[in-house]
């Protein structure tokens, strides 16, 4: 795992974020699911453009905040993803490039817009999300670099790369390059219903092994073992996964091995001002510590000091340095 | 001034602000004024964006921050600005709309593209403007609907529009039509930059009454007067204004006129986030509690209820409702 070039490589759906504010009637008037990734179409996407408050424009996609907090950690890290040549893909690329990130994805010179994510955040801090895939959907096999992935000490993919129709491919392409080079393979469920469209797939990757290392939230745990009981899903998980990391909110996460389980709390906030980015920012601590060797107990809890710095304030990126805000905190020197 | 069709109408750069943190050394590597605007062509843009942090996109531009606020505490609003019809332009235009403010400025469908402001904000929460004009450089006199004009009880007016070569005569023209119809015109110093460029025409229209109702902050006045002392400069000011209104950071406001001065204290905030469109969210206040009648001094405490709201958080557009915030406060019922 030494003198890998990257330590964190990430493979996601490039997205900008168009976040407004939203009263809870208006997500029952839009018939959207509260807390929930949904994908739409281009129409539908207009429809609730039309239709919400002022928003602003900043960059997202599930992997890539995760990546984007990794390197705010210090680490050295790579993003795989596709845009557009338009004005919101040339964002992307710089905010993501901005943060010390490696970006080498060709964008697409024609076909659909940059993906966009319409996220609602209603008074109580939860985000609604509606996606249109646009240009995300043309990612490719031919986009996964053989070189860059076999010299990423942990690969980390989103389950929403199902979504896009030859995405699943680059993804199995990313994972069986990196088994071959003895690196990691790491996995977010991404949503419940996420895991709902592909369950059965999802299962067989954790218990084929494809996945090394497994991120769940209570939700996508309930779903993938269609269970309401959370010890049930559990115990269940530490048969098939080898290493997985359920996040818990504010109860903070678990930290489960067919061996043993460890809960670690949820990092104090002042004020819970917007939900999107938790999981992703989750991950990022988690996959740092990882990469680093600093044990699990301690590599979530930098996952719940960066889940807890982007919940903080509006939007799915952190605003602080993560290596000064763990430094801080004692979780680095 | 009754049965207006609209309260207040601003017309001005039409703009969408690419914002991001930075440290301070980062303004003198590239030789910025800290806490000013200054105007860049297309080239310094792309460098100044390639150099910056990850970044945020939200609409901007001076007069149409105002105007948003207005809209947010209630008033009938309108908006005249250019952009172009590209990703950024239907950004602008959406927000601005879906404010409820009335935006019918034809964009451009050839040309620069939509203006941006490239906006770093200092950990201090000061913020140094890189205004990039595009678009906004094409706004006309065509662009001005007679009637609109002469239908808004109150048109405010930017400085900036001294900028872009067509838009001072766009403005000249909005406010023979306003004083036709026995309207207010408004104007705002907007940057001690923009004074020193046009000081003698500035001291023109408010000398001639081409202004009825003058916006500055102590910088701007220090400017136009060519003076470091505030009591000289209030003084002169009081003898060539019908009405000015300057505001001192977290020292309030002054409300002149040749017969006496008022003096309003800033509203309390929580923690300084970024400063920018504290001048222009005070100036929607302020406007707002003229066009509805409410006397000098409620109007500048809106006006500063306003500034302090926008001043807490990232962007300089209103995230709560202004209304609801003045009732709050006990300043509207």
């Amino acid at each position: 795992m030494t003198n890998a070039r990257y330590e964190v490589l990430g493979i996601g759906n490039a997205i900008v974020d168009v976040i407004a504010r939203a009263e809870d009637d208006f997500l029952v008037r839009q018939g959207m699911h509260k807390g929930a990734m949904t994908l739409i179409d281009e129409e539908r996407a207009q429809h609730i453009y039309d239709a919400m408050g002022p928003a602003i424009e900043a960059s997202g996609g599930s992997a890539a905040n995760t990546i984007h907090g990794v390197a705010s950690f210090g680490a050295r890290t790579s993003f795989v993803g596709k845009v557009r040549d338009d004005e919101l893909g040339q964002a992307f690329a710089h905010d993501i490039r901005a943060a010390g990130v490696a970006f080498d994805t060709p964008p697409a010179f024609e076909g659909p817009s940059t993906a966009r994510c319409y996220v609602l955040v209603t008074p109580d801090g939860q985000r609604t999300m509606n996606t249109y895939l646009g240009a995300a959907q043309d990612l490719h096999p031919k986009d996964i670099d053989s070189e860059a992935i076999a010299g990423a000490a942990i690969t980390y993919l989103e389950g929403y790369l199902w979504d896009p129709k030859n995405a699943k491919d680059a993804f199995l392409k990313a994972a069986t390059i990196a088994h071959d080079a003895h690196r990691t393979v790491a996995l977010t469920l991404s949503d419940a219903f996420c895991v709902d469209r592909y369950r059965a797939e999802f299962l067989e990757l954790v218990r084929s092994k494809t996945v090394d290392l497994l991120f769940a939230n209570e939700a996508e745990l309930h779903s993938l073992y269609q269970t309401a009981d959370f010890d049930t899903a559990l115990a269940t998980l530490r048969k098939d996964a080898k290493l997985a990391v359920v996040t818990r909110s504010e109860k903070g996460c678990v930290v489960a091995t067919p061996e043993n389980t460890t809960a670690v709390p949820a990092a104090p906030i002042e004020r819970l001002v917007d939900t999107t980015g938790a999981g992703d920012l989750f991950a990022a601590g988690f996959l740092f510590g990882t990469a680093r060797g600093l044990g699990d107990e301690r590599a979530a809890r930098l996952g719940a000091l960066a889940a807890a710095e982007v919940i903080s304030h509006l939007g799915a990126r952190p605003e602080k340095s993560l290596s000064a805000l763990a430094q801080e905190n004692g979780l680095l020197k």
